[in-house]
């Protein structure tokens, strides 16, 4: 588990080093926007998207500049989303990663814009020649994006999650739930990087099958999180699903099956990899440490 | 004036069959997002946006079914800008365009969920090939589209507003803040529909220059109907901008010389356009039409 937390840490720093070269900045009297963007972008976090971005498209030898800077890019909208559902009206987190909420930090009128803000950015940085020489690549780059993160998506997801407090659910709807809100941009960052790499399709099909497994045990070993982790180490406070009545796969399968869940899918995400050999172990670590991590 | 209200009805009919068509739709827990996306982006207006960007594209004769794709983005766009702008901890408005707010006919959730959906489509509907067959195209679209729209555009415009509130702000600041909220968005449906017909680098600065002041003198226009319009025939309430202190070309200027200004750069826009003939006659009626408008 060491190397990956190497690895992990390296492509964070670079992905830190890329969005605050890249993100708005400026002096001027909307500056408070530029920062607030900042503010929420650069704050403390482990950048998973970026770094499966980044390591999906090593594993066809894609330039690396333009793999940060499509890192950047789902950093932002992970950031975005983030930003928006930590809003009064929606989850109402005064906490994020350690320090104050963006609608606290400044107020929530800028909390939204900040989150509208690093949303557009995330287009403009992928269609922008920079990321990536070929148009096509580029188009194909906002399309996958755009679908993995609009209303057939994450923000569907969130939709549903706020539907579903209180509410008797289903494993079924709780899988479906969790793949929206989660997983789609957790598959997006695969598929980005094997796009990048122009995968063929037996190789995109297995890196897909690879992203829909990571991102549901993701899933439920961050909903096992809220309820075993410490909020010192997390950042947020914890034990709020259970609070807020939310469906997750703890809430209904209980601890223990959930644990066992998460370590069968990341097992199962594995062997998706075969086709690859030692080239994708990185990735392959990635699906133990998700499952395994404490924070 | 008659020709240019019945190319508005007709272009307006068209991007909203493309709209009701094209936006997600479904039955599922989550359709309340759905629903409300389709509230915001069907209800009534105008369809300038999409307008300028059918015209501008029909000047180079490029298929009207991509143009129409286009403008529904650029529809989705404006269309969010005006929910989240809506939204209580911003402008905090319950009526517009003649109906309740997404905000009052759902919930403030809804509405930033609706409003993140509507962005991210856009720039989905862009990068899909059945908008525009050449991916360079696509990527120009999406990169247009994000750049006048967000933290350097529109976003920022609507920050720069914010903070201008109850504060002595010169024309110069006025200008650029009308610029980057109202402008670009509007610069961008032009820009859009001659990136589409592969305009000429003179073509594209004309159209660019056109754009400028028709965008200007639009906002003068509707900073005059704030003061001068009708409630009834506005569809939402008037008077607000004073109100709230807002700054405006009316508060700085006083309503004749605000008149006297967005005529002359009516005018000044019209004379952009020599360069393309009587081909340009509907561009160059718009222009009239936004100056002269009452609702």
């Amino acid at each position: 588990m060491t190397d990956i937390r190497k690895a992990l840490d390296s492509v964070a720093r670079e992905t830190d080093q890329w969005l605050g070269t890249l993100l708005p900045d400026g002096s001027g009297p909307e500056s408070q926007l530029f920062e607030a963007m900042r503010y929420a972008a650069l704050g403390p976090g482990k950048r998973l998207r970026p770094f499966l971005l980044v390591e999906t498209g090593r594993l066809f030898d894609v330039d690396r500049k333009g793999l940060l800077r499509a890192a950047c890019a789902i950093e932002c909208v992970h950031t975005y989303s983030l930003v928006h559902d930590d809003l009064p009206c929606m989850d109402d987190d005064d906490m994020r990663r350690g320090r104050p909420t963006v609608h606290k930090a400044y107020d929530e009128a800028t909390a939204v814009l900040a989150g509208d803000g690093l949303l557009t950015f995330a287009f403009e940085l992928l269609a922008d020649p920079g990321t990536h020489p070929d148009p096509r690549v580029r188009a194909a780059l906002v399309l996958a994006l755009a679908k993995a993160s609009g209303a057939h998506g994450m923000v569907g997801g969130q939709m549903l999650d706020l539907v579903s407090e209180n509410t008797a659910v289903d494993e079924v709807r709780i899988a479906r739930l969790q793949q929206l809100k989660t997983g789609a941009l957790i598959a997006a960052a695969c598929e980005m990087g094997a796009l990048m790499g122009h995968a063929s399709a037996d190789a995109m099909h297995a890196i897909m099958a690879y992203a829909k497994d990571l991102g549901l045990a993701f899933q439920i070993a961050d909903d096992l999180l809220d309820v075993t982790g410490d909020a010192d180490q997390m950042g947020k406070a914890v034990g709020k699903d259970a609070a807020l009545g939310k469906a997750t796969f703890v809430a209904l399968l209980g601890a223990d099956r959930a644990r066992q869940q998460a370590d069968h899918l990341a097992q199962q995400a594995q062997q998706h990899l075969a086709m690859f050999g030692a080239r994708a172990d990185v990735l392959r670590e990635t699906a133990s440490f998700v499952v395994e991590r404490r924070s």
